[in-house]
């Protein structure tokens, strides 16, 4: 157990758990977001979750897309195509050890931008608000993704 | 390597292998079961797809949606929505050193309810099944995230 | 820090980090081919996106959907239904110990088949190319987690 306890000891990969963890939450947030929209505006996709709201074609016509709730799942699967490329190369930088303040900066950045892409998905804000804070994750994730293939690189 | 083959003797390690590597695989499952109703079903969304059934417009027609393969595709994607953030929250949950018995209740729980999950958005049996499955898979990725945090936050 | 530069000494390991960064930078292209084709065919579905095209009815005729387009978040989708599950397995497979030449083999065929898969959806190519291409990720996949749940089942 011993270089366990090391792994949780060693300030890059704590950082690293902390900042993953809390984008993650941020994105089940989403989930939670998705059926506040389906249920407030009654608006679902399959037929046994309005089977509460009537019988037959009464429940039918709850079966329709809402902009707000197409939106929030938008905002839902890009957190996903960014963050599951954050989760691996991030895990992978933070074992190769790199500089601890720039690591942070990175984590930081991209876990603010994220946050900020939600927000600017949902307001919404007008562009370019969301471009850059798409831009800012991937470019931090591109960052890392170099400095990792740089240094440890076995093909 | 000293260290490596110490990882994988720490059992809470071994634990989250072995539940991760079932409930991947299960959501690998997805894929087949897609691909089985498309081709059953003759649903296509690729021209490519479905040239094998005919010249222009007669293959044309097999560019259609069906309710049993968007029903799959929507499981799949909840599957992948919720699966991430287990992968990402439990890998470092369970280096954070937790106690045996409640990492495995964690995974075991989480397992389950995806796998129940499944199968209530498949048959599909009537509310709140599905709700409550995913509440639960939910609950134990959340209750994993606050056990980190609290133990580990490092910002 | 001894272990952690112990963990990025290991062979197996270093080249899971690389073809795992490869992989994942190959799917976060497919963000920016999304973005060039929405943007060179004027393609959108945010109001906010083509408000810089022109005002009220005259902006919403870019609101569409486009063959292209849809075609590109298919595949991108498809790669995170299939890049998910080598990531999670993919790293417990590293770390249990497998044989080195056996292990890069696994890296290099799934990275292989899923760039192949890429050029096989975008082109397109006629099937069964994007299907073999499919199922050799997928078939890799399934053999790391048979060999992790043969070795390391804890359950």
């Amino acid at each position: 157990m011993a270089n366990l306890s090391q792994l949780m000891e060693n300030e890059v990969f704590m950082a690293f758990a902390s900042y993953t963890t809390i984008v993650l939450s941020k994105m089940m947030f989403m989930s939670t977001a998705t059926a506040f929209y389906r249920l407030t505006r009654k608006v679902f996709v399959n037929p046994e979750d309005c089977a509460g709201f009537g019988k037959g074609e009464n429940a039918k016509r709850y079966l329709r897309t809402d902009d707000r709730v197409e939106r929030v799942r938008r905002a839902h699967l890009n957190d996903l195509e960014n963050i599951v490329p954050f989760l691996g190369i991030g895990l992978l930088y933070s074992l190769s050890g790199p500089d601890l303040s720039t690591a942070i900066l990175h984590f930081r950045l991209f876990v603010g931008a994220r946050i900020y892409h939600t927000i600017a998905y949902l307001t919404p804000l007008p562009q370019p608000n969301r471009a850059l804070a798409f831009f800012i994750g991937y470019g931090v994730t591109l960052s890392m993704a170099y400095r990792l293939l740089k240094s440890k690189l076995y093909l």
